[in-house]
């Protein structure tokens, strides 16, 4: 049978996504039966998929409930699965955020507290402080999108407003056993980063809050200020007894898609190189970068050899200028296969690996050797939908869509070039 | 001796400028005295080193002529180097190429013309040809670059209005044999690319050139129309007799450059990646996917493990948003250092190696750990510069540009970064 470059990579994807579904290593995770009761909680675009893992294998008792993203859902027996908005909280998040704060409150240490934390969790697991009206909150969060600040300093004022971030849902479950299991989405896998850390200490404090505040000359609405000037009860730090009884697990991360794809790769024959599970930049000219080492492969057999996979994950920006239709992986195909201009032997996916390329029927695309051929038979010209940010209109017209439903797991991006 | 970071990146700097200027090839390839006369023309950056070196390792007569970039000039004893505005061409540089033209003509099959062609000859050497008023050129070329045609459709058309490109000097130098030497600035180093390619055999055709006047809805001055349409003289085809006594040499190359620095950092006990020669992409954006890069060499050993050496080339491009000064490699350096967000023990240079980074006195920067807080310390906020896209005068403050002056070669930019 001859070699297909397209259900190769595919293929490899598939594996890569499996891989990150976390599935594995979170059986292997799930701690002994407490002697009281086991409350499963959680947030993210993976909880759903998270909590019918738990419960299938979970003989003892349980109960819980966990939020996740629209048509994130999963059907389950015996843990609720809540589904909500995001990246802006709804009604639905908000409420769920309150059941699950409340169902944490007044346990002992002999329950168990799993809970379950991937990517939007920050969103769908809102709450403001309770001296804190909701309006407020949302206010103070439009101000900060807008100051300028970076988002460690957006994240420190959050934690110190939120009734669950940043360590103070730990703190609520408080004195019961916390297994925390987490699926990263992102660079640096830093637990108190993802979905703003509510099982780990923050390294932020309210005077760092306050600092913010000022750097960027904002006018918070009072009950902030107030909040923020009290400073009654401070987030959870490193060493806090709050947090002795917390277990971090990390079941997946941007990493373990790569690795994982480098291996099926390398399993059918082909060198790999990995690049970087986080790189950033403008869509467009990370595809310029990548099609720059695909030329040094092809021209100098630098920095390996063909046939081989680049790798390389994280998450790209796309600054609109136009108005189509296009996610950062849609784009960043585009892009490459302008740059490649249809050089041969080159294949390459690009695919956020939520399933959801901003546009949620996509994931992203494939392009070949002739994506730009293809599409001229079609009339369309590639640059024309590249100025457009209508990547997505083009890809669709040439049938060359990735199409992945939600995949019920998020480790950002994930782009593989093929070199044969 | 403790290891110097600093020094040891200039060092390989200083190693990778001295391969490309190319004199140990330069010699190499002189071809044996001819039985008639020995004329020495071209035109580029590196046009007044490479006479020097001619005439320095020259045993028999030898006259000639080539124009150089303003400051690039090199005191000769037998060829003259004559200055000329680069990139765009003034009366000095028509002069010089007036002169080069006619000296080539008439002459026998006995004589040898050696050509020196290196980056900014294309600009240096420019003559209409003789149908075509220097203005109609002008104005032609102006039309050609806010049309929207790509480059090598604008060369198409430039090489079908001039008396030199395209192998028109060659035929001029009919039947004398030509020895061209190259030093490449350009992705792929196609001889017909480099200076316009004035001594190779033209891929592209008269109607290859009225077509992308059709294709842009131009209209060019009457003189050009005529001389398009009439079609008289092609330009030298692959399997021309015009190009029969022309050997081609190519001195050096970006490629070059980078083995040449690998050699360098290897010697030093240094690993090495080579991501490519040619990378394209707005600079601060392929300063991020470099920062991706050292993180994930830093954190994961791939692609590399450290101590090891990042190495390429290319030529970013910079989109000015702001009215600060700064060159390509000057930005990329400040938006390195600011992903990178003084991460321990990585130090990186970036430089255009024709010394000059946009601006005269500047052929990049180099960034430490502490780039950025040598900034604060002086009041200098990075992002501030660079939005004003100002990198020059942020590393002329922490006395971080590196400064070389003219290096009399180009082979494009120069990128290294040292991970400890």
């Amino acid at each position: 049978m001859s070699f297909n470059s397209r259900e190769f990579l595919k293929d490899m994807f598939d594996a890569a996504l499996t891989k990150v579904k976390g599935a594995e290593s979170l059986i292997k995770c799930l701690p002994e039966k407490p002697k009281g009761r086991t409350i499963v909680i959680g947030a993210g675009k993976a909880g759903g998929a998270m909590a019918k893992v738990v419960e299938d294998n979970w003989s003892g008792d349980l109960e819980g409930l966990v939020v996740t993203r629209y048509g994130h859902g999963v059907k389950t027996k015996r843990i609720e699965v809540v589904e909500a908005s995001h990246p802006t909280p709804d009604e639905a998040g908000r409420n769920a955020a309150k059941r699950i704060y409340k169902m944490v409150q007044g346990l002992s240490k002999d329950d168990l507290v799993i809970c379950l934390i991937s990517g939007g969790g920050s969103a769908l697991l809102s709450l403001p402080a309770p001296e804190i009206p909701l309006e407020d909150k949302q206010a103070m969060n439009k101000m900060l999108l807008k100051s300028g600040a970076d988002i460690a300093e957006i994240n420190s004022v959050r934690k110190h407003i939120s009734a669950i971030k940043g360590g103070r849902l730990a703190k609520a479950a408080y004195p019961a056993k916390i297994v925390a299991m987490l699926i990263s989405d992102v660079p640096g896998d830093d637990p108190s980063v993802i979905a703003s850390g509510p099982t780990v200490a923050d390294p932020t404090t309210f005077e760092d809050a306050r600092e913010v505040i000022k750097k960027y000359g904002l006018n918070p609405p009072d009950s902030i200020k107030k909040y923020l000037e009290e400073a009654k009860e401070e987030t959870p730090k490193a060493g806090s007894k709050y947090l002795e009884n917390v277990t971090v697990h990390m079941l997946a991360t941007p990493q373990d898609a790569l690795d994982e794809a480098a291996r099926f790769a390398r399993s059918r024959g082909f060198e790999t190189i990995i690049l970087g599970n986080a790189l950033e930049g403008e869509a467009r000219d990370v595809a310029k970068v990548h099609a720059g080492i695909v030329k040094q492969i092809k021209g100098f057999s630098q920095p390996i050899k063909k046939p081989c996979v680049i790798l390389s994950g994280g998450e790209t920006t796309v600054t609109v200028k136009g108005n189509g239709k296009g996610g950062r992986n849609a784009e960043f195909s585009l892009a490459l296969a302008m740059a490649l201009k249809g050089m041969e032997g080159v294949f390459a996916i690009a695919c956020d690996t939520d399933g959801v390329d901003g546009i949620e029927d996509a994931a992203g695309a494939i392009i070949t050797p002739d994506t730009l051929k293809r599409g001229l038979d079609k009339g369309l010209k590639a640059s024309d939908y590249l100025m457009n940010n209508d990547s997505y209109s083009y890809f669709k017209a040439i049938e060359d869509l990735i199409i992945t439903g939600p995949t019920l797991t998020n480790v950002n991006d994930f782009r593989a070039i093929l070199i044969l």
